[in-house]
C-alpha cells in the first residue's frame, strides 16, 4: 500500500513536471519563440551572462534547479555546464513587467560563467573607442573545453 | 577667425557625432539589427530593465551619456525617461563576449525604471506556480504618464 501510494505521488509528480509551467511568460514576443534569460551572481549581484529560453528550457530550469537555456548556435536546449561542468545553481527567478524577460538568481559552480575563462561574460568595460578588460580569468578554456 | 575655427570644431563635432560608434557591436546577430541592453543600478548591482538597442540608440548613448534603446513596440529611437523624466545616467557600459548584448551601469532618476511604477522591472519572483510581487511601487503610474 505505501508503495502504491509513493507510485502514484511520482506518477502524479511526473505529469507535473512533464508539464509546461504554470507561469506564462510572453514567448510570442519574438518571431523564434525565444526571450532573453539574465543570470546573475546571487550572492554579489554581478551580471554573469545573457542567453536565450523558449519554453522547454525555462520548464527545464524550474523543474531541475539548474540553469538551461536555448542554444541559438546549435538549435537545441542547453544546460549550462554540460561540458564544463559549471553549472548554474538557480536560487530564485524574476520576472519582468512584460513577462518577456527572467533573471536567474544563479550560485556559479565553478566561480566562472564564460566560455573565455571569465567570471562574467561582460568583463570588459568601453573606454572611449576601446574596449578595456577588467575582469580576470578564472580559467583557461583549453584546459575546460578539452575532449 | 575666431569664429571659423569655432564653426570648424562645431562642423568636426557634428561630423564625430553622427559617425558610428568605433566599438563594434555585432548587431546583424539578430535578424531585426537589435541586441539586449540590460540597465543594472550602478551603486546596488540590482538589475532594474532590459530593453533593445539598434547601432543608432547605441551611439547616442555614449554621445549623451543617457540610455538611449530602441523601442520595438514604437519602432523610434527611444531616450528612457523622455515622457516620465526618469533618465537613466550611464556610469559605465559592459560589454559581453560574443559583442552581442551590453550592460548599461546607470543612476537611474527618479528611484524607479519600471513604466508601472516599481524601482525594476524585475518586481516579481516565481515562486512554485505564480509570480509573487517583491519590489514597492515608488510611483503612480498614473500620475507620472499623465498628459
Amino acid at each position: 500500500m505505501h508503495a502504491e501510494i509513493l507510485f502514484s505521488a511520482l506518477v502524479q509528480n511526473q505529469i507535473l513536471l512533464t508539464e509546461k509551467p504554470m507561469i506564462s511568460l510572453d514567448f510570442n514576443k519574438n518571431s523564434e519563440g525565444i526571450l532573453p534569460a539574465i543570470a546573475q551572481d546571487y550572492k554579489t549581484g554581478e551580471i554573469l551572462m545573457l542567453a536565450y529560453i523558449n519554453d522547454e528550457a525555462f520548464a527545464k530550469t524550474i523543474e531541475t534547479g539548474k540553469a538551461h537555456y536555448w542554444s541559438r548556435s546549435r538549435n537545441k536546449l542547453w544546460l549550462k555546464g554540460e561540458s564544463s561542468g559549471h553549472i548554474q545553481e538557480i536560487q530564485d527567478i524574476l520576472v519582468d513587467c512584460d513577462l518577456d524577460t527572467v533573471v536567474y538568481k544563479v550560485n556559479q559552480l565553478g566561480g566562472a560563467a564564460c566560455h573565455k575563462g571569465y567570471k562574467s561574460c561582460f568583463y570588459r568595460t568601453v573606454q572611449g573607442d576601446e574596449l578595456h578588460i577588467q575582469g580576470k580569468k578564472v580559467f583557461d578554456p583549453a584546459d575546460v573545453y578539452k575532449k
